[in-house]
């Protein structure tokens, strides 16, 4: 497995695979690796020759109140992953190799990234469209691989390829789960013991709001009260939003019909979790 | 010479030029083609094996009051141009193939947008940034030809290619003038026979900048004066801006030094010309 910091590097390494006929998939990550990211991994695998992992703990996606120096950084234990996952490439570069001395130019999606996370994170998805053009424009993958988990970023990034023509494939994968439900999270490390035995609730209160589609409650605000109460279980919990919403234009669906996004974020102690589900309401 | 309107085929005929072996090179244009695109084209044929020009009135860079409706599309005309000069392929797609039903992503750059034209042109240059991000992305050109003439254009793409790792390269090509020092432009076929008269005034001033900066002058504003006072000598012109700003940077400077560049927009009528010079003032 080549490990690189530069982009001129990967641009030679991707070159160089190309050109032995290999179709190239990427996994871009922000380190800190479970299995939801090795799910990625697996699933480029599966559709391509060459597997890029990008590691980059992307700075213009945190606000200024956010976990960006604290969020994790294990570098070494990632690399290992890597290579025993069979990954090619790993492209872990530094903040001045992305951005250099100054960031002038954004990519930003309208509306979409309104609702859901975007309201209590504004700037986040400029950074996150941001980065991943220029990663796509660096790899120049033939497919880009992302989690379910992060579902506002996986329509983000779909409808980001869409309008500026970006030549790639990109693919969502499923969330992973914990025995217990809870997402897999590169965050979920920071909660303790006792908030990590009640994180669990994020994902049976989902699993109550689905059961509850699926047995002919059709009105939204029923279905996000019944999710609020399950969440507020949790002493201590902060719920920023729990919102039923169209899966592709990330609307509010009332009353609940076609493909519904059910997206959850909250606060457990200072952890952020978010979490969704989606259930086809026919 | 292939025409088409759509990105498939754009993408197949691409495709197959590079896999002959052959370099791409592409000239973005609005079509009403003059000899200063013909000199990109050229450039084009010197630096590469397969030209590729598209012409595409693009809307979003048009702002409400500006001359989208009346901008001239002589087509055919166009396409004889580029079969004369050799060019493989024509892209001229419709605003619906370009931008579906509903543009939501928009590429942006700050501050280079902010001064010049951008202060007369609110939107201009996301329009222009977001279209060639999207050509950009359905030729993958190995290079791509801009005029100088429009300065602050070239400076912005070149940052924009820069910023998001565009992989290809910007080469900006000298300004094409009439025999008068006018500018080549699109623009220039809505002058009357009297405004078209008066128009190579702008050429003039621009050269009396420059050759005042050489004889030493190093205050700014006693080089803009001296513009404007030629430019005021055609009757009824409107200035909207005479500047000299740093060439790459596009702040002002003063006193002058370094890679100055002075630029002009002017209405003739209701025809809006810019034009500019670069001085170097060492």
């Amino acid at each position: 497995m080549q490990v690189t910091m530069t982009i001129t590097a990967v641009r030679s390494a991707v070159r160089q695979a190309r050109q032995q006929g290999k179709t190239i998939g990427f996994v871009p990550t922000m380190g800190a690796l479970h299995r939801g990211h090795l799910s990625l991994v697996e699933a480029a695998a599966r559709q391509c020759d060459f597997i890029v992992v990008s590691i980059f703990v992307n700075p213009t996606q945190f606000g200024p109140s956010d976990d960006f120096n604290k969020y994790p950084r294990p570098i070494e234990q990632d690399l290992a992953i890597c290579t025993e996952h069979g990954v090619d490439l790993v492209f872990a570069p530094s903040p001045q190799e992305m951005y250099g001395d100054e960031v002038l130019t954004w990519v930003d999606v309208e509306r979409l990234t309104g609702p859901l996370c975007g309201s209590f994170r504004p700037g986040h998805f400029r950074g996150v469209t941001t980065v991943c053009a220029k990663l796509f424009n660096i790899v120049l993958p033939d497919v880009a691989f992302f989690g379910q988990k992060d579902a506002q970023q996986a329509v983000v990034i779909r409808r980001m390829v869409r309008d500026l023509n970006m030549p790639l494939e990109i693919v969502v994968c499923p969330t992973v789960r914990e025995p217990d439900g809870l997402a897999m999270s590169s965050r979920n490390q920071y909660l303790t013991a006792e908030q990590r035995g009640q994180a669990g609730t994020i994902c049976l209160a989902l699993e109550h709001a689905e059961d509850q589609i699926r047995r002919g409650v059709r009105d939204a605000d029923t279905v996000a009260a019944a999710v609020i109460g399950i969440l507020r279980q949790v002493p201590g919990i902060e719920i920023q939003y729990v919102s039923l919403v169209d899966a592709e234009s990330l609307q509010p669906v009332d009353p609940v019909s076609g493909k519904v996004l059910i997206a959850v974020a909250v606060r457990i102690g200072s952890t952020r979790l978010i979490d969704n589900i989606v259930v086809d309401a026919h």
